[in-house]
């Protein structure tokens, strides 16, 4: 299978990273092609401008962002690799759903109903949280199910997993190594 | 009182800007001072970096983002327009509260409890966005509840006023210069 991994992370120590590292680690095991688009190292601009000179209706053929939509196109797995800041996305990858995952590339409308441009394909949705479990429980909106939910869904991409590592600051080091092991067996085993 | 108006727009004939120059007209009128922050039309750079180098735990006192606090530790009350992209706000306002509404200005920890450190201010949300009713019905998270509950209340911010322009790209001209004139009178009115 062909993957596309987006990450948005800055720090090459964290957790997160370590994640992506073991994801791609186990996709090129199972002899995946696997393509990255690190937001942080190329310094991906997540600011979408639109104006009466820049229409945002032009924004599907923004030449800027053709490498992002080929990478995409070519994907038959897109893998998101972030941290929850504020319950969200980081503003880089919110910038990037922003100005890559445009109406006539990624959906479009007859009507009223939206049509998924993308499908068949499948994602995978890792992510990090610090929130403590008690606020994790009553703080539950977004969390990485907007992506999910309200962004992939509607461009016909399924999501087929999600992993989760909540309270991460005060988690062990034997904790973080079984996250990390079990990212990177089910990349080398998982079906899609 | 003193408001602070936080500006995440780029289209200057758009909407959602004019409910800005309204909200602001209304304030001036009526005697309260007026701070803006016009996120694109400043330059923004929304990208959150931490390593080990420049720590998270530092953010709290980085000097590029002073100003920004000291206009909200001046303010009363802050102003949020923005349009609602994807659910959520745009990566440029995204990064303003991962920069800015950092642990040790805006909130700290007592155990596991989050205490608001910017208690006795209230905020104002003014979003627009292009989701037809039928989705804007299904694709309920966040739609500026995120920044409301999520973010503001854990910093002891208490929402006033939320103002919800929907289905803008279908609304007619009257519809949107009564949304406008009712920001505006609400502005010029309005307690807190």
């Amino acid at each position: 299978m062909k993957t596309y991994i987006i990450l948005a992370y800055p720090n090459p120590d964290g957790l997160c990273y370590a994640a992506y590292e073991n994801v791609k680690k186990g996709l090129e095991a199972r002899g995946d092609e696997v393509r990255v688009t690190d937001l942080y190292k190329e310094h991906f601009d997540p600011v979408l401008v639109f104006n009466k000179e820049k229409l945002r209706r032009n924004m599907q053929s923004d030449s800027e962002m053709k490498p992002y939509r080929d990478n995409i196109t070519w994907a038959d797995r897109l893998v998101f690799v972030f941290p929850i800041w504020w319950g969200g996305m980081p503003a880089i990858l919110k910038g990037f759903i922003d100005k890559v995952i445009t109406q006539g590339f990624a959906y479009t409308f007859k009507g009223l109903l939206p049509v998924g441009l993308l499908k068949g394909r499948t994602a995978w949705i890792i992510t990090t949280h610090d929130t403590p479990p008690l606020f994790a429980a009553l703080f539950r909106q977004d969390y990485g199910k907007i992506l999910e939910k309200q962004v992939l869904a509607m461009c016909g991409i399924k999501t087929t997993r999600r992993f989760t590592m909540g309270g991460t600051k005060r988690s062990s080091p034997e904790k973080r190594k079984k996250w990390l092991n079990s990212i990177y067996d089910y990349s080398i085993k998982s079906g899609n």
